[in-house]
């Protein structure tokens, strides 16, 4: 039986009386606009964990950019729905004022792992991320806690601010899942027009392309991933804001690849920004 | 029977076990060098609490000298011996490898309660105090946590950023121990040579002149605590580097004091940098 709370007081009191009766306490943090990446999320949270607790919660605190936080889509009913088809058994959709009761003055600051990528170019967002995750771990104190491959940057960034601040969490990082063209799930994707959708999926051929140059033998980065031309078609609506070979852990760029490292992306498809990453084996050498 | 565990792992088996047979876990965090301040804050402890866990951990984080960390007490066998005799379960003294593995990318930060007095004086050390509290309370996991009214600051600090995290501890603050003259308790004062000594006081004397002000009708601030050949002895040895008047909760200066305020100062006594403070309550108006 599903049950849906708004309020830190109702959450923790239910997940007390659930953590009486059975094992281990799984969370899956989101923003919801849930989709099959986050359904993935939640089906293995429900194999791996006594009971599931989603959250459902848009943080203002990420968002550097106003418009974006206003048009996130929020269709909270449906979420309800496909979490009760899940198997959920606690949704918690607290409001802003229950966060945030009052303007944070405490933050957590993240370090260099947000100092490339989506932390350069959204100044703060890590920060934001980071301060939102501690508070839900506080309130839900789950014993796992699920989030997708797909926001790489953001699983590092949570892994790295357990391990700082000894957070007894397990951190259980789950593949992304694409659309049949290869386009990664996200709740972004509802922005893209007709004309914008098959676009889309120029950012993931280019990480794929990064890939096999990497498993072909190619070790320089700035040779890798600098021929913009060849790797994003030519199209005014296209605009790639970055693409860089990074250190799987703390996100710093990798200049020649000798170990695994990540190939992460941001691509402007009109006035939607998608992210993407792929991991990149190196040739094993003789 | 008190036990003392140096490894995080150890000391969570060990507070599981007596959760498991024991009401609340209460908590006093130190960095050692235990007076009869931090016995009135055990003591405290052992009242309110099931089990009371005392740490002891000169944290490198906070300190902003080299040389004051190195010159810290660190007498680890009388402040087990004390402990042992005052009840404590659990005394938990790791190693600085044992809480800082590796370099710590993430850090608290504090924001404008760490903009005055010792936040300003020291830079960085509410970062560190905050840090480490964070860590100490996720290893821990307390009910209720104690502290001293003499860091004042500190205490406001740790309030703030446990209504700021949702972190759920209860923070109690215990009132200062004095030495009969009124000098205040800490773990500083051994720094103190025979001559340095009866100065020492003098801090205190100021801050009761203060309240004493405040109490007999006086409002502005600068007016209270500007005066200070009134307010500390001309003694070389002597050096006041702060007096304000101070919002208990944000620790914002008060330009006009209408509702009970902190007086706060720090007073270096030759080498020693020694910190006090007094509420001051202004008189009902009538």
């Amino acid at each position: 039986m599903l049950e849906v709370v708004d309020t830190i007081e109702a959450l923790r009191g239910r997940v007390a009386d659930h953590r009486r009766s059975t094992g281990s306490i799984g969370f899956v943090p989101t923003m919801g606009a849930l989709h099959a990446g986050h359904a993935s999320l939640i089906e293995r949270a429900r194999r791996k964990s006594g009971i599931v607790v989603v959250s459902i919660f848009v943080n203002p605190l990420q968002f550097d950019r106003a418009d974006d936080l206003e048009r996130y889509p929020r269709p909270l009913d449906a979420d309800v729905e496909l979490c009760r088809r899940l198997g959920v058994a606690l949704v918690f959709a607290p409001s802003v004022a229950e966060m945030y009761p009052v303007k944070p003055e405490f933050l957590v600051q993240v370090g260099r792992l947000a100092n490339h990528l989506c932390g350069k170019h959204r100044p703060g967002h890590f920060e934001g991320v980071a301060t939102v995750v501690l508070k839900l771990f506080e309130i839900v104190r789950p014993d796992e806690a699920y989030f997708g491959e797909k926001d790489a940057q953001q699983l590092a960034v949570v892994r790295r601010m357990v391990t700082d601040f000894n957070v007894p969490v397990r951190i259980v990082g789950v593949p992304t899942v694409r659309e049949p063209d290869g386009l990664a799930m996200s709740s972004r994707n509802v922005r893209l027009n007709a004309a914008e959708r098959p676009l889309a999926t120029s950012l993931y051929t280019a990480l794929r392309k990064v890939a096999a140059d990497v498993q072909a033998g190619a070790t320089s980065a700035p040779a890798i991933t600098g021929q913009e031309a060849t790797l994003i078609p030519a199209d005014e609506r296209l605009r790639l804001e970055d693409l860089e070979l990074v250190d799987p852990d703390d996100f710093q760029p990798v200049e020649t690849v000798t170990d695994p490292v990540i190939a992460a992306g941001a691509l402007w498809v009109g006035n939607t920004r998608l992210i993407d990453n792929v991991r990149c084996t190196p040739r094993a050498r003789s």
